[in-house]
């Protein structure tokens, strides 16, 4: 299958499964649906899923009021951490046994939308967070979900994963399953208007990663590449509007949507090296996940450049570079396109403007090269020099 | 919601609300993993629901003999006519319940899906045909349904919607509703490669109505757009290889991605005046309904053009012409682009060359005029008069 893939244009691609979730309503204003979607869903008790931020904001009291307004119960869990752990998700999920959440909404970041996902699969299976860890450990499906992001990044909200932190062993935790698809995403760009500016930039440059990645994929297929490349366009065109001006609602809507593009090709296709390398980051030293992502995305970019010409040239016209001519020189302009628009977004540059020690860069390369169902999706095979030598470049 | 919509790219897009079959598998050898998956689903009796000529060619059994390998009981419902009638779909309805079946595989164009699609919800509800015509009249889920294309045009494997013939009233009925998605849909390019030239023309020239009517909808959605777009792209790109050499597959396989694509965006937004102005010629006249649209599509751009000149000019751009500098030059040129197609794959001109007579005319008109819910979706409103006048030129 791998082989047939890579002689281009003239062979056919690999078979590939495309799910969603149950369904996707997108659009200003979306979660005005929230009442009669919950509803044909489930009469049961909804618990939202959260965190303390969403709470001050008022954004969980206006869901919760929507939710009250179909005549159902709601409770809010308001206790998600950044990078959340099993601790977290238990506590959620004793909660859900306490409060008899029938209905499980993840209103939030990636954190938020992971541990409503996990906890509804917990809530209905026997065994520990552990024994779903991996590719299809899930048995059975879990209680329905609802999910709401407010930041456009993870695009978790339309995919079958969700990442949890093992804060002992410095790890992060994939669990994919096709069961961890919501039943309902509600997709309201209006809910990312409080969504600060640092968060906002750090989010994009990660659903920018997703696309990416997912593109340029050694397992990418035409079916997803389309949607992908549109949301590298949608990020180029919006990004930065959405980072000067919160309100911007046009800006906001290209976000989410670009966000939304990129869970979409998580399933079928999913990330490589850039979140393999990041993983350490977040798992030995907190980094937020979209950050780790935005500083080391130019220089695996430009170590991958070589494998993906002709489709970093692509991503140098979605990004709206002009000026070169040849298909080298264009692959070039997007890695510098990327690091432009990183720039422009307040992103920092190197890994030593976050306080990474540089003597941790053995550890971390041996952490990454431990992610190897990330790893082997990358377009050029990495050794652990290459990785030490990126982390270098990016320190 | 329509306002907001027509002030161009700084004004955010009404809400949109999409749903996919529970799942897609898309590839060049994908229906041989149709033996695990159906077994997935059920493991109750499977009725392939097919037309003669499928049999005739082999592939009928083909997929029946993959059924089998899954330990489960076959039996094929072999009755489906072009542009199928409430009675055929009565015939499968027959057997169905004749045989036990508890899975039903459409198998071929989209009469043989829809049928298969119409017979599954009538297997588990009461009621005739007639109570589910329009929009969402259907109940409840029907049989599971498993959807396998033999050809690349209408989309009725990821598309809510199944249109069934009124021979009596010379009429189509549209049933639109979110259980007329399929369970599994396999979308296997091999499928397509003993589809002959004519329809593998007009299929595809059907796929292409699709894209550009959903695209220069006047609800048209940008989550949406990107791949009607893209869609576009892809069959100038491969529509007239497919109908050169049928034998080669990456065509085939750009083609069943661009059926696929079109597909899609039926649920969310669906089609226009093409389909309405069509539906008189397929109803009175029986011409196949690919080849009543290949007919009409380029006058009805025509008349439309003003209305979306950005669109059209995006759309000259997607079908690869090149010269037009203005975008009003490059708009008439994604018309003349849209006739060459046609010209090259062997599309006839004009009505009168597939015998229609010019004095049925004033009727057609009528008959289309009725079809309002396409009609409303069309991005410049028609008369009686303008419709008229539209069948003149394409006669």
């Amino acid at each position: 299958m791998m082989e047939r893939m890579n002689k281009g244009e003239r062979s056919v691609s690999r078979i590939v499964e495309i799910k969603t979730p149950g369904a996707i309503v997108f659009g200003v204003g979306a979660c005005e649906k929230l009442p009669e979607r919950i509803k044909a869903l489930s009469n049961g008790a909804v618990l939202i899923v959260t965190d303390a931020g969403l709470v001050k904001a008022g954004t969980a009291k206006k869901i919760k009021d929507l939710v009250s307004s179909a005549g159902l119960e709601a409770g809010v869990f308001d206790g998600v951490e950044p990078d959340p752990d099993k601790e977290n998700v238990y506590k959620c999920l004793e909660m859900v046994k306490s409060t008899g959440a029938q209905v499980l909404l993840g209103l939030g970041g990636g954190s938020s939308l992971d541990v409503a996902k996990t906890a509804a699969v917990l809530s209905v299976s026997e065994g520990r967070l552990a024994d779903y860890v991996g590719i299809n450990k899930v048995a059975k499906k879990g209680l329905p979900t609802v999910l709401l992001p407010t930041t456009s990044g993870t695009g978790s909200e339309v995919s079958p994963i969700a990442v949890i932190s093992d804060k002992k062993q410095h790890l992060k935790l994939g669990i994919v399953s096709p069961y961890l698809y919501c039943d309902l995403a509600i997709v309201d760009p209006g809910l990312t208007v409080s969504c600060p500016a640092g968060i906002t930039a750090s989010a994009g440059m990660d659903a920018l990663t997703h696309a990416i990645e997912i593109y340029t994929n050694k397992f990418s297929v035409p079916i997803i590449d389309a949607i992908e490349l549109e949301a590298i366009r949608l990020i180029g065109r919006h990004l930065r509007k959405c980072v000067q001006d919160g309100t911007d609602l046009v800006a906001r809507e290209g976000m989410s949507l670009a966000a939304l593009y990129g869970g979409l090709g998580l399933g079928p296709v999913n990330t490589a090296a850039v979140h393999a390398l990041a993983y350490p980051l977040g798992g030995t030293f907190d980094v937020a996940h979209g950050l780790a992502n935005s500083i080391l995305l130019p220089y695996v970019m430009e170590f991958n450049r070589p494998a993906r010409e002709e489709k970093f040239a692509k991503i140098a016209d979605a990004l709206g570079t002009a000026g070169a001519e040849s298909m080298s020189d264009k692959a070039s302009a997007a890695v510098k396109a990327v690091v432009d628009l990183s720039r422009d977004v307040g992103i920092p540059k190197h890994m030593r403007d976050i306080n990474i020690p540089a003597d941790a860069i053995p550890e971390m390369a041996a952490g990454a090269m431990k992610v190897t169902r990330l790893l082997n999706n990358n377009p050029r095979e990495m050794t652990l020099g290459d990785i030490e030598g990126i982390y270098r470049l990016a320190y």
